[in-house]
């Protein structure tokens, strides 16, 4: 998908919502155990109700692994399935992968080739070549974590550092250079970055960084509240964010009518995206 | 394992060799192919032939998810293959792993529950709580990512930071940082650390931070020579070294002898390694 289709699909349905497929088989009902597929019975359901509000699906891979080669099929058949009923949803596997280049490369094709995503988060630790082999791919995009909204991105996400982008005596924080280093390797065509948003007035110096690009931002929704601050700081002229939620959506109620309470939350989060986006794209 | 083990393992073996297991489709022995799983197969044939000359198999993650679920099921008879002929094996995931705590935590019960691998290579970037479930397993161990061997390493890692262990004007690297941060964390007997051999010298400053935790090498081998480097510079009391070799020892021959080639290398390193030991450990 161009970043142009992306637009297009978030203003036609008026959401840049991504609803977050951290499938837990613990926490899905328990009517749907009795199925062949639970995981993917309960995605499948999620994904009937929350389609028409979302422009985004982003299953997390930890869920899926969790369940060995049985995770893995219910995976295939989700991301199939997206791809076959909803093809203008923007798909993110959401991995967080990164090793030396040859292994990138492997990852690269495991996800954006043979199940087809069209992206996959990124970690940046590895440097430059481990995270271009998946950006060889036409359309496709690496999402690159910067700044996350977990307690641990204060360890060394924001630690001043001696980039050579640094102005004057005071380092620049670390994701701040990752941001930087990787805009030189990339395009706002092919590269996206993960920015939290639990202190949304950040995401305003990261706009003089990344104007352009795409901006992955978890951790809004179940914790809500901030979603018309992350849009006062984050939206540019073509959006330019995709707003997460995972559990506020997909476990919105444990019975059996989980989709019916799932796209209830889901057009609520639309609803809301629809006056941010007409109040700022004017 | 404990680290008491592993050392008995080292002495007993005369060894600290790691043989990787990237067993790549498209690189191994045409007459594997007309197997039901080749890769399980090779596997299988490589670890018969190696298991005598080494302490460790690390197969990375990569090479078998872009199998999709079959490789997922290739991994898993592998893994189970090891723990049953040669239990005294140290294996290790190498997943390069690492996300929000809730999400680790499904990762650690994927590898270190569930696949039961001894450990698990964990990407630092995502902080302390990104880490931690991978170290609730009693015996098992997190390998964390502090310095690596790729042209990428020097994009971040080796930035300086303004971190709180910096002394004097001159900030530290950020790798030392994790090294120095993860210890508050961890002990040598739940955490090692992946450091890259490429500046050999590099492992004398390491051990001033870490100078009880076990460091897995990656880099020596097909690349030759600074195997006797890496012992002068990193080994301690324990051995403390875990050293790799992936393509060097599993892609000796494309022939249908690999397994015996792959024997002949890993002896090879083998005999290089006892007198590494010999000549340190006294």
């Amino acid at each position: 998908m161009t970043r142009l289709e992306l637009f297009e699909n978030i203003k036609k349905k008026k959401s840049f919502l991504c609803v977050g497929l951290d499938t837990d088989i613990t926490k899905i009902p328990q009517h749907l155990l009795k199925t062949e597929d639970p995981i993917f019975e309960f995605n499948k359901q999620i994904i009937d109700a929350t389609k028409d509000y979302c422009v985004s699906y982003k299953p997390n891979m930890a869920f899926y692994e969790t369940q060995g080669a049985k995770g893995w099929i219910s995976l295939e058949k989700t991301i199939q399935y997206i791809n076959q009923t909803c093809p203008d949803i923007f798909t993110i596997a959401d991995a967080k992968r990164g090793d030396i280049g040859n292994t990138s490369k492997m990852y690269a094709k495991a996800f954006l080739e043979n199940l087809n995503f069209d992206s996959i988060t990124v970690a940046p630790y590895m440097g430059e070549d481990s995270v271009k082999p998946f950006m060889e791919y036409k359309n496709k995009w690496v999402i690159l974590l910067a700044l996350t909204s977990n307690e641990g991105s204060k360890d060394f996400q924001v630690l001043e550092t001696n980039s050579p982008f640094t102005k004057g005596a005071r380092g620049i924080p670390l994701f701040e250079d990752v941001l930087t280093k990787s805009k030189s390797w990339s395009t706002p065509d092919n590269m996206m970055y993960v920015v939290g948003a639990t202190k949304a007035e950040m995401l305003s110096d990261i706009r003089k960084i990344v104007p352009d690009s795409f901006l992955l931002v978890p951790g809004v929704g179940a914790q809500g509240g901030s979603l018309s601050e992350v849009a006062k700081h984050g939206m540019n002229k073509q959006c330019g964010l995709l707003v997460n939620s995972s559990r506020g959506i997909i476990y919105a109620s444990s019975g059996e009518n989980f989709a019916e309470k799932a796209r209830e939350e889901a057009m609520k989060l639309q609803k809301e995206m629809e006056v941010l986006l007409s109040d700022h794209l004017k």
